[in-house]
């Protein structure tokens, strides 16, 4: 195994969000899972944005937006994800640079670039509606596995695995990064999304993943258990590492030799939009474990970079996460 | 002189705003006098904007600002400007309409959606670049005198003046509000856009303007005077009404028979990004003048709208005016 040159290589949806505030009654006529994804076409995409509120467009994507956060606490990080050649793929591009994340995007596809249409509810909850776009169309052709051989980790998340070719390019990097003796990195993403793909997703757990991340809901799942404990139970079995987080009650880090690690939720003053919780826990998770955290420490990283990404709207740090993490003594 | 069916008709830039935050050094080294606004060509818009940090992008536009914060309390508004037939228009017309004015944009040119690159410093002081793009093609044709017509008010932003046939086509609405018997307001827009345009903005003010917005370095420019009491003397002279602006320091309204009406600023916990600052006075303004309010409710309520836009990112209000007019005892 030679050394690694970066601290991780993420493989994600490139996507521009588009939030909007709007009422359960919204949600629900919309015929909506508050708190959910679920991708809609260019039909749906256009009808669901003429009933939407005034929006801001903010860059997204989950893969993308925990690189963006890695960055921001200081760690090398590239992104792997396709976007068209118009104004919004410009955006995407732009952010996720000005971000301090190494991108460069395959050869743009004949269709725009994605977008996800968020509904933040007056609860701060988020829902997904996502119309994938170019994003959709990256194929095996589009992962670099001398850049995936490069990095100490591949993170990948679940919701490319709506995509039969996607499913092939992210296969395809874990194969590289194994190969290479890399660690190999997985979010769930969505319980709906573990709905849809429960057998591969517990396949790639035993098989392909050394560090999971997942929620309540979807480490529930992806065993079809109804208890946390039961999945905490199976996970250890199949990772090496599983990063499960349970919203306001913090997260829990267990390991497949039996460690396990508790730590609270980071105190939020107000939370103003859940979007991108998930996607910054892994952020400061993945910078703890590449620069020699302990599992405590890595975890209230991950809290932190949380708790900063939902005091505001939108998925992307607006403050320097390294300055956040020194001055509350994680750095 | 017909009934109005209509509170106010604007006529302004398309823009979408792209905000990012930098540091005073950032806005030194790039050449740009802090709080400003100055024109860029798309060469110089591609190179600052892949100099700036993550942005996020949210409608603007001076005079959409403002027809964006009249909605917001309740009024009947339209929008006259133009937009590119491409995503950042579609972002444009959406969030316009979705703000509940009434806008059918004119024939797309061939020139992208203009924008507007904002730097926001760390004291909330915004620095505008603006590439006018499609914006800058409005013309003489794209005046639908009907709806000017129609409307009680015609409120013109004096950005537009830089360009020949944008100016052409703000004097034919003005003539047109005129020859109905229409009010006409104007906004100064920005002090530098009144040194490359102060003898035609004096025409203006005397001629064609009954309601002048103006910020304290506008106004004084305008009349080349050092003092606000001296600018408020002449513009007493030229303009049926003036609404002043002074920051922090609130606000004086002065009428051509010698009322003169003071409202301090309202009180704002944090002020985040003074954008939209100015659009807003002139939303609530407005408002309070069409909707049979005296000047100080009209003051009040000027002030109360750019307190809110002052308290967050952007130039649109995220709640709406008029609940938190009514909260404030405005309603």
């Amino acid at each position: 195994m030679s050394s690694a040159s970066l601290d991780v290589v993420c493989v994600g949806n490139a996507l521009v969000d588009v939030l909007a505030h709007a009422d359960d009654a919204f949600v629900e006529s919309h015929g909506m899972v508050k708190g959910s994804m679920q991708l809609i076409d260019d039909v749906v995409a256009h009808e669901l944005y003429a009933d939407m509120a005034s929006a801001v467009e903010i860059s997204g994507g989950s893969a993308a937006n925990t690189a963006a956060g890695f960055a921001s606490l200081g760690g090398d990080i590239a992104f792997i994800g396709k976007v068209s050649d118009d104004q919004l793929g410009e955006v995407f591009a732009h952010d996720i640079r000005a971000a301090g994340v190494r991108f460069q995007p395959p050869a743009a596809p004949d269709a725009p670039t994605g977008r996800c249409l968020i509904i933040v509810s007056p609860d701060a909850e988020r829902t997904l509606n996502t119309f994938l776009g170019a994003s959709s169309l990256i194929t095996p052709d589009d992962i670099d596995e001398l850049l995936v051989e490069q990095a100490r980790v591949l993170y990948c998340e679940g919701y490319l695995w709506d995509q039969a070719d996607a499913k092939a390019a992210i296969l395809k990097a874990m194969r590289a990064a194994g190969a290479a003796g890399r660690k190999v990195a997985f979010t769930l993403s969505d319980s709906f999304c573990v709905d849809r793909h429960r057998d591969e997703f517990r396949d790639l757990a035993e098989n392909h993943v050394d560090i999971l991340f997942a929620n309540e809901p979807e480490i529930c799942s992806l065993y079809e258990v109804d208890t946390f404990d039961e999945a905490a139970k199976h996970v250890s079995g199949h990772c090496e590492l599983a990063a499960l987080t349970r919203g306001a009650a913090g997260c829990v880090v267990i390991t497949s030799d039996g460690e396990r690690v508790e730590v609270p939720a980071f105190p939020v003053d107000q939370v103003v939009d859940t979007t991108g919780a998930g996607d910054l826990f892994a952020s400061g998770f993945l910078y703890g474990l590449t620069h020699g955290r302990d599992l405590e420490n890595c975890a209230r990283l991950a809290g932190l970079a949380a708790a900063e990404v939902i005091s505001h709207v939108g998925a992307r740090p607006e403050v320097s996460l390294a300055g956040l993490a020194a001055s509350n003594g994680l750095a």
